[in-house]
């Protein structure tokens, strides 16, 4: 089997974080529900990988970092905590309905929301963010990396928008945490949202937020805190603000074994591999006349995601070929990502996604440009 | 070190549910995004637990359980979603603040919230509740069991009460679910809100909600769906609606483990055994003198819970001599449920809890009955 769906999760993980997944099975309690040693290494395994989590993202201190269950949760965390009724709201076409269902919420309760538009490639102009910039607009919320075209947005130009018009910059950054060097404070990210299972390389059921010094966000789902339990309210200091109830300790144990590797390997070193991956896979596919490739290919920095089609042939068709015939696990469909598909006109058909990870080999991207190039030559034939 | 602190979180679990996390490693992708191997793998992880939740609570279908990140979330969503400005809401001093914060936000909404108390033991009487019901009663949301002091409620009569009034019955089962038996269906339960990670043996990050056949709730937190990406909204089916994101699918193949083991055991089975335990310790501690248990010991169904105090000992100091001393893990302190220890009059000394385990062994109940007896025997002495 080829897994090229790295993009969905990755499959591919370190193997240490397997072992601290078990090894918490011995070791952890409830964490900051008592006194005693499980419940202590509870508490650490928590405090540790905070406080790596931001030494990775270089955030202000591991008090800034709440863990989530996901991306999703973290995005409705902060769009629903920080954007009320009359503020404006920028976001892009581009963007995942983690984001874009949130603030359609939003738009029902009295917030405007205007929804830039990309090129012919997807890719977003910094401008059309500033021309959308209104003396009310409380946030732009935005993608680090398309989930669909793998492009990259320019986050220190948008923060740069933000903060003149004294609006926050949200940054979902699902594709990348992990996957690409993320320094939220040189790039001026406000809040950043990131999950787990996917670059991060941790368990699912893992994920976070990051919230600057300064900002506070008020409480989504509220319950038990550990401490201040007297008070009718969620404690607003971070990250309890943001954590009710009991944490994934087991999950966290793993994206503690995960982010280990990162900082030990190097974001860069990382980044590096899987992009000569996704290069050599592009410039095989594209030389394939049938291939039309979504996103722009030939930007300097990018995520390790190639969407393409086949001609007209539907997209779930060509994903089910490459893995009945290759062993090829990629993504077909919408991506979660309906304005991105209605810009790029696939909204039928769908898209194939190849997403790579530092695992792969370069045989396995040869064995997948030549399964694209079978399915092609199929297609052409059985189309002449 | 001997582990007596099951309510808080289950240390001793079977080890099937370790090995199914770790070889979820091996075998899933992110569930309900693509049709490759491990994508659909996690699928049917998602799915079969489903089942084995519904048989297990006997609910209608498994589409009617969704899963959460834990209890707190599950009730957030029910209380966010089912309560609206102008509705009345009965509820009790027992509860935990995963029950009181949500609703506490919610009065501050317009929603009107009658507590009701309990006797010196803290047993809520149903006639209580009869007599909180108004014509605007939208919900009874009550904990099945006290998590301070394992009291059971009379659910099938507290729903009666409720149905009769055109009211829903919402269950805090954190302290039960897998420890008790719950048949949602002949107790009249319409939303069970329950935890992977206490009596259900499975890893932390798990949890999730029963909703009855007929009711809906509105999601509270919006995204990825992996199916109708094109709709703005959350789609309205359960479980659905209230799943947005990538669910914690090694998590949740490890509670499939542990489901498993409780359908092959018995939940009846290990209460009984886990109820043995707890008779053998109350029989124990209640022939000391200075104890001072909170809770109706002798009522016939309990929670393994048992909370007391040593004259006015301060909890903390008990419980932190029970570990340094006899390596015993309790949890001392206020068990995020303010109001009970108002009522209890402990908010200043807090309560020392022993909790129970299938797993924990007659020796190791009488090594706890005279390590109390050591600590009560030196404070007497001390303050002789």
């Amino acid at each position: 089997m080829i897994y090229l769906d790295s993009a969905a999760t990755s499959f591919y993980k370190p193997e240490q974080v397997e072992q601290a997944v078990c090894r918490a099975f011995h070791t952890i309690g409830n964490a900051g529900r008592g006194a005693h040693a499980p419940t202590l290494e509870a508490s650490r395994v928590l405090y540790r990988t905070r406080a790596k989590l931001a030494q990775l993202f270089h955030a202000e201190h591991a008090s800034r970092i709440a863990f989530t269950a996901n991306v999703t949760q973290a995005l409705n965390l902060a769009i629903d905590g920080l954007i009320q009724a009359g503020d404006h709201v920028v976001t892009t076409v581009c963007e995942h309905n983690s984001v874009l269902r949130p603030l359609y919420k939003k738009q029902e309760n009295g917030v405007f929301l205007t929804i830039v538009s990309a090129d012919e490639n997807g890719t977003i102009d910094p401008q059309d963010i500033q021309d959308a910039m209104r003396e009310n607009t409380r946030a732009i919320v935005i993608h680090h990396a398309s989930n669909v075209t793998g492009n990259v947005v320019p986050i220190e130009k948008i923060a740069a928008i933000a903060h003149r018009a004294g609006a926050l910059l949200l940054v979902d950054a699902a594709q990348t945490a992990g996957g690409i060097p993320i320094d939220v404070q040189a790039m001026g990210i406000d809040v950043l949202c990131f999950t787990g299972h996917k670059s991060l390389l941790g368990p699912q059921g893992t994920g976070g937020i990051y919230v600057r010094e300064g900002l506070s966000i008020p409480s989504l789902l509220v319950g038990g805190s550990g401490v201040h339990s007297f008070d009718k309210h969620q404690p607003t200091d971070m990250p309890t603000a943001l954590e009710a109830g009991t944490a994934n300790g087991h999950g966290i144990a793993g994206l503690e074994a995960a982010v280990d590797f990162l900082l030990e390997t190097g974001v860069e070193t990382i980044h590096a591999r899987e992009d000569a991956l996704m290069r050599r896979f592009i410039a095989g596919v594209r030389e394939i006349p049938l291939v039309k490739l979504y996103g722009d290919m030939d930007a300097p920095l990018r995520a390790p995601i190639v969407t393409l089609n086949l001609g007209t042939a539907d997209a779930a068709m060509v994903s089910d070929v490459l893995w009945e015939d290759d062993e090829i696990c990629v993504r077909a469909g919408a991506h979660c990502a309906p304005l991105m598909h209605q810009h790029l006109g696939t909204v039928e058909q769908g898209a194939v996604r190849f997403s790579f990870s530092y695992w792969n080999t370069e045989a396995d991207i040869d064995r997948a440009i030549q399964a694209v190039r079978n399915i092609a030559a199929e297609y052409e034939e059985a189309n002449a």
